[in-house]
């Protein structure tokens, strides 16, 4: 019998990979024969925890339905996040914390999705309820999941029961949350090496708003600054893609994960209903949004709301 | 702020009516504004499942969007087994046991889905997680489920899960699971008070089976006589549902509760393939189907192998 796979995303987040070791290392201990494996490049941040917990990368694949019949999907359950042959293989567990979307199965299964923060919050519950014992290297990479899916703790989807897990987590993994959670977070938040095109499309997502096509782009930093010294070429590049995308307007959202707001770099033909939703008026086409870390709890409805009454 | 309404699916079985009233029991134990509601009348088991532990039927709604904003769905997830205006109302949380199908949120909720035989098998782990007493009629009602669905334990749909789940249950509830079980199921088995349409309506589901169109109605009873003693009169109404619904094939499935297996009584113009799917020749359209009782598990994989081979 071949090995079951589990997996998270594509562009996998640390939240997807270290879930995925997680629980692989989970139904190892409960006797099931599993694999680990990822869906796409890994980001500076995941490399730097599992490099500090001395863990292997998963092994990258493309497609699954030649490696195996059944697949175990945590941090997603939509199928076009997913494996692109998704179809082909039998999904028999899914632990995630997103909405749920785009999925079907022909019988039942293993569905474990709850309103947390984090995934790995969810996999912590499930060690538990089979009185299973964390290994300290995983506790370590299950607090990264936390800490990187909440910025912190600071996020609006960090829940109570994510800081609880990720206490015990880091008493686990004897490590001190903050001081390492920051230190991983400035790893991800390195954006010296990233080219502007990438800074812009690494964390990209469009969205529909009314009659209007909105793109939100991402990234996290230290000091906004360092990616605002290069407005101009940033300007340039958003131009581009809001002529080859018929874009209305783009918003690129620089967040400090040290002050915990976010700088917004603001393009388009609708730049007016971006200050109406922020109540911000641009300068220089920016915006500091006070205390804004997430898009889809603080970005994308202010925005959805304005764009769909025009 | 109105009350979050609890139900399972329409054509409410005893796992649904029950399942309900227990998640309503544990939700208000964790300080929820909840009730459960059902979908439909109720059948003969579960009226005196809750007659013997003399607890309320839920109160019956037709659309739930007039009562509620919010609402839990047990014992089902797929959107036409549910209220009618359900795409109306926020599900905030799922508890259940089917395959997932027909189903898409807004945001992340709470959805918890376990492979196993009964929805009440999922609620009791979760009084357990929340660490919550389950009061002695509410184990009643559960263990009523748990051998609902798993007709005393003998289906194949039943788990390891469920039987011991049943067994603490029982005990909690202060009854003999086998004796207090023949009860129910017996009361729920009492053909005699049901017409001919009743027979054949009140449990039945209709599959595409590659080319073909096949009816698979069920009733359970204490002894398949009491139904084939009207074989003439059942025969000229499935004949008739044939016609009116262009069916290839109509299987109706007698189950014993006693035996432990069924007696099928079989019409319509492939009949040679479910001779050939049970390899059983059909006396007088009907044949016995040794150590039968599931229609998911052991009626329609049989009948889909051999009719999409067509
Ligand atoms: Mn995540
Ligand atoms: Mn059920």
């Amino acid at each position: 019998m071949s090995k079951t796979l589990i997996f998270g995303h594509k562009n996998p987040d640390t939240d997807t990979i270290c879930s995925a070791i997680a629980y692989a290392d989970l139904k190892t201990q409960l006797g099931a024969h599993v694999e680990a494996v990822r869906l796409g490049e890994m980001n500076g941040e995941t490399t730097f925890a599992l490099n500090y917990f001395q863990v292997e990368a998963p092994r990258p694949i493309d497609k699954v339905a030649s490696h195996t019949n059944e697949v175990i999907l945590v941090d997603h359950n939509e199928q076009q996040q997913s494996a692109d042959d998704i179809s082909d293989v039998v999904v028999t567990e899914v632990i995630d914390h997103h909405r749920i979307a785009n999925f079907e199965t022909a019988g039942p299964i293993y569905c474990r999705i709850e309103p947390v923060g984090c995934t790995a919050t969810i996999i912590k519950k499930i060690y538990e309820e089979n009185q299973l014992t964390i290994p300290k290297e995983i506790a370590g990479l299950m607090l990264s999941a936390i800490i990187s899916d909440s910025l912190l703790f600071k996020s609006p989807t960090c829940t109570e029961q994510d800081v609880q897990a990720a206490r015990e987590l880091a008493t686990i993994a004897g490590v001190d949350a903050d001081s390492y959670g920051l230190d991983m977070l400035k790893a991800g938040a390195d954006v010296s090496t990233k080219s502007v095109q990438q800074l812009l499309t690494l964390d990209a997502k469009i969205f529909t708003m009314g009659d209007f096509k909105t793109e939100i782009a991402q990234v996290n930093t230290v000091d906004p600054n360092d990616v605002l010294s290069r407005q101009m070429e940033l300007e340039d590049e958003i131009n581009k893609l809001i002529t080859a995308k018929h874009l209305d307007l783009f918003v690129f959202v620089i967040t400090d994960i040290l002050e915990n707001d976010s700088v917004a770099l603001v393009l388009g033909k609708q730049t007016a209903a971006f200050e109406q939703a922020f109540e911000e008026k641009l300068t220089n086409h920016t915006a500091r949004l006070q205390g804004v870390v997430s898009r889809k709890k603080q970005v994308v409805p202010p925005l959805t709301n304005v764009l769909s009454q025009m």
